[in-house]
């Protein structure tokens, strides 16, 4: 399989996108890969897999790749002899944060037709903003995080005890997220997370919670990754989860009885079917007095979760398989021709 | 002013955006127009002011038109002396239904950096979806017409009681929507519905229930409509309200007082800002025991509600110069080249 792997994107991820695909060379041996670029600029570059390195990038280098136009069906090379389409089987989205998680991507593959591993737009637009994923959980029974939502408008008056965690609702990988043990450390936590989003939610801020991390995917059946305790710290910084987007070798699985993890794995499955068909996401739950909290959805995380998974390659074969299909619409232009009927200028 | 209007697009709503652009053509006199069609396989086409009639698509004589492809910074028109881009300050999203109000068209229009009035991709995707726009409603205060959410596996059981009126959650123009009189009917309703969405929300059915509609966005201040009471049937059909795009001379004020004219204000304004910033919108309001109840977000409504303002025009043209602006953010390889020195590569 030819699969098209897109990665870069105007967003505050865009490195950590650079460093996931990098990995996918190392996890997707089988498979042909084709590396598109999407620049600071958001061009399109078809990069050689042997210029796949960090300082192709970051010196500008992948300035002298070819460009590429997005169209109909495909992306296309201009040269002397016109456009040719490259080819490949399926784009696998690996655009970290803005533009690959926020839904763009997802709208540009499915307006073009192009088929891709990835959320749809509906499903990215309800996992960037992690106070709709709160709304969208709670709809379907999923017990969360509890929190409180704040506008920048908002008076900051908190309704929760400290220590608490305050995040912008709309970025990954903890930017301009803070951990508030008292008032006097709110304004400022407050003033750096509305830095970068109108809207922040505050969480309680649970010292050594049990958390667990469970990916998968539905094909023509679950296929889930094992359940992985991750390290903590009091939280990951952004340099500390740069280096997790290296990860390429498997994990331990969780020491947990089975009825724990069956309570993750049923919380994992209500979130995904439907909404998440055709992708390969991450949930991480929080275990507080037994029950099973969704912490956060990652649509598109760090190196896919390759290390959680047996067959990581098999997994994205069979899901390249198993995409949800856009409805057909038939448009037949019925009611202009009896509108014109009508008038007498048919 | 020049305004490229888009319309068309891959819906069950393509026809009536190729009328609601017409309309423009009569309401938009000051403005010059730049018709972008998107046709039924989402190719794009600069359509001539003069042909913009309802049989130049239903024939299929569009497709002699020059066509455009979209990329960094406009769309462009491929000639013998290479590409030349398309002069407009401004593209308004006209596509109703699919593409138009999913989110495709916003981000499409972000991604490649073209200034555009239509809501956002965030704003398209919880509007566009009826369950969702009730979650994002109630968690902002504002109440919502009481209902039931079914999924196409869900147990066919119901809560309220009859009548009941059943609507596909993603589908705009009545599309699929059925009035229920009694439980003989719910299985064939349903059956309909599900042809069309794997979910349908469902809402006790009021019969002369009042209805308000309140159109605006805001530009440096607020540009609100006047409130239309709009004339009802048991429920309009979908070539009723094809009929209803083409409508160019303004309606009266519903006869209300000023109490409840501004709850209907103040439950718009709570709505639009901020996640609706950059579109202009209709909220379409019930009245039930002195209380206002959102029934539906017209994130792009028919002619976009161009009857409803005394200086249409003069809107289109503030809002233009008051579109959100995407927060810009700095891509320096910071991280790259720091991992890189320490592995001492640089």
């Amino acid at each position: 399989m030819n699969i098209a792997i897109l990665f870069g994107g105007s967003s505050f991820e865009h490195e950590i996108s650079i460093v996931s695909a990098i990995t996918m060379k190392k996890v997707l041996k089988k498979s042909t890969l084709t590396f598109i670029f999407v620049d600071k600029e958001r061009e399109f570059y078809l990069v050689e897999g042997q210029a796949m390195k960090s300082t192709h990038f970051s010196s500008g280098d992948y300035k002298k790749d070819k460009k590429l136009t997005l169209k109909r069906g495909g992306f296309f090379a201009e040269g002397m002899f016109g456009s040719k389409k490259l080819a490949f089987d399926i784009a696998l989205n690996l655009i970290h944060g803005r533009d690959g998680e926020d839904g763009k991507i997802a709208s540009l593959m499915e307006f073009f037709g192009i088929p891709f591993i990835s959320p749809r737009t509906e499903a990215s637009v309800l996992s960037y903003n992690k106070l709709y994923t709160k709304l969208f959980a709670e709809s379907l029974g999923v017990k969360v995080v509890p929190y409180q939502h704040l506008s920048k408008s908002s008076e900051r008056k908190l309704t929760l005890s400290y220590p608490v965690i305050i995040k912008p609702v709309r970025l990954g990988s903890s930017i301009g997220v803070s951990v508030v043990k008292s008032e006097a450390e709110l304004d400022y936590a407050l003033d750096v997370a509305f830095e970068f989003d109108s809207d922040v939610v505050i969480e309680p801020f649970i010292e050594g919670v049990r958390e667990y991390n469970q990916a998968g995917c539905k094909t023509d059946t679950w296929e889930l990754s094992i359940v992985e305790e991750p390290q903590k710290e009091a939280f990951l910084d952004f340099e500390k989860k740069y280096m997790d987007f290296a990860r390429d070798s498997r994990v331990m699985e969780a020491d947990i009885d089975d009825v724990l993890k069956e309570k993750i794995r049923e919380s994992f499955k209500k979130i995904y079917d439907p909404l998440f068909l055709g992708s390969l996401m991450r949930c991480d739950f929080f275990v507080v007095d037994n029950e099973v909290l969704l912490n956060e959805i990652n649509p598109i995380p760090g190196s896919m979760a390759n290390y959680l998974f047996e067959d990581f390659e098999g997994v994205i074969g069979r899901l390249a398989k198993h995409l949800p299909k856009e409805k057909a619409i038939t448009i037949d232009y019925h009611y202009i021709h009896s509108i014109q009927s009508a008038k007498g200028k048919a």
